[in-house]
């Protein structure tokens, strides 16, 4: 069964996205052609959207999905004119909210991805900067991070800080487990005055294999031998050293980074 | 005006936290306090929420918000318990949705910001990898880029492509013009066969100014009048080329992203 779902905002429609997104996750057995449709702030771009997906409805033979956030209530409006089922997350939500705190909404567009508070927003500008100059072992200056990540080289380590920094202002830097630091099995030095930012990345031999392989196709670096004599040493030496640590093997960065922020108690409020 | 605002889920939360977020952003009034509950995925840590909720009711002698995607009705169940009130996305929208579709749902926790469909995942890892080993006009070799941004020095260009790679798995170059390419108001030789992938970012020079002096306090590269000259300059260039260009001196990079995924109509399905 095919469908199509659309994400609408007057915004960056991110959270159109993430509140669609999540929902159809829930019927794996649809396939959802799922399109966005950002910056829907105007009466003509209300037509053209309600134009879109009209013409959807008509090609599909069925009525698409229309998830909204547009907060514009006149704009809104013209939306719910068009021939497919909307699902409205602001005027479902903002009413009981508004009686919940005895106030009335100030509807602001663009909010929930603009720039918001602004020195949040440095803070997550320069985490990303911090990752990018203290990624890879790049720097062992590592006074300022707020985590440091370790595992060997290709175990994930760089897009979690990445996502880390630039959506939570969080300043995670990486370190990646050399064969000369993997000849003992205990933390090379340096990284023992931080032991309460580490925080250790993990993988099977097996993917890591592929992966580098994929980077340096019949290497020694990408064979399963060496894979799996440094993944456990550096296995070994995580446990030794009582450094929490997490597979990327079936995880994403997001779901990494979740984990890590909140079993290094980094839940910082960030908006 | 002080609030509590829990985001819960059972999975990374990042559903609950930008659909509740949202929503709070229309209420400039309130002081919101946001603390997300992420993986609260067994009956214990369900218990253990609603006591954190409570907690918060007493103290600030108000009913915490409590925006919840979690999946699992019967733990849902048990944090409709608490002393908060509970806005619950998939209760609210997954009947009505049932019955469009046709077909029961299948719960899966933690889908929404899993591995997810592998290939999308793995296109993302690359993609952010190839914005690592083409930025800052490391390389000039950018036949496999979906898009070029290009602008001064600490326009804003890194943090938008790696952006723009984490989440949308869009091969995203970027290359700083330097004082010697803004010598001619024509683009740089190596970017002209590239001229449909080119975006610009410029910015207000006061605003480059401080961004620069933060980074190099005192220089002649952080002066207002170098800042004014490179932007009139790369500004001018842009023109000429007919380069479309956005400023970041208002913008997020969750702004710029979509905007510019909008006008190249890079709108990948990467789920």
């Amino acid at each position: 069964m095919r469908r199509t779902a659309f994400f609408v905002s007057d915004g960056t429609a991110i959270t159109a996205e993430t509140f669609g997104h999540s929902l159809l996750t829930q019927f794996a057995c649809v396939d959802f052609r799922q399109i966005r449709l950002p910056f829907v702030d105007t009466h003509e771009k209300a037509r053209d959207a309600v134009s879109l997906i009209n013409r959807a409805a008509e090609a599909d033979s069925n009525r698409p999905l229309v998830f909204s956030t547009i907060v514009d209530g006149e704009i809104g409006k013209e939306l719910f004119a068009c021939n497919g089922h909307v699902f409205d997350m602001f005027s479902t939500f903002m009413e009981p909210l508004e009686k919940i705190l005895g106030v009335e909404r100030s509807p602001r567009v663009g909010q929930a991805h603009g720039m918001g508070n602004a020195h949040a927003y440095e803070d997550r500008m320069e985490a990303t900067n911090y990752a990018l100059t203290h990624d890879d072992g790049i720097s062992k200056k590592l006074d300022q991070a707020d985590v440091i990540l370790i595992g060997v080289s290709r175990s994930g380590k760089t897009p979690t800080c990445l996502y880390m920094a630039l959506h939570y202002g969080v300043k995670a830097a990486n370190y990646p487990l050399t064969e000369e630091d993997l000849e003992q099995p205990r933390l090379p030095v340096f990284l023992r005055n931080h032991r309460h930012k580490l925080f250790g990345l993990t993988i099977d031999a097996e993917r890591l294999a592929q992966i580098r392989e994929h980077r340096r196709p019949g290497s020694r670096y990408a064979s399963i031998k060496q894979c799996r004599y440094e993944v456990e040493a550096a296995e070994s030496m995580l446990r030794i050293e009582k450094v929490p640590s997490l597979s990327t093997t079936d995880s994403s960065v997001e779901e990494l980074a979740s984990r890590i922020l909140l079993e290094l108690g980094l839940q910082r409020e960030v908006f």
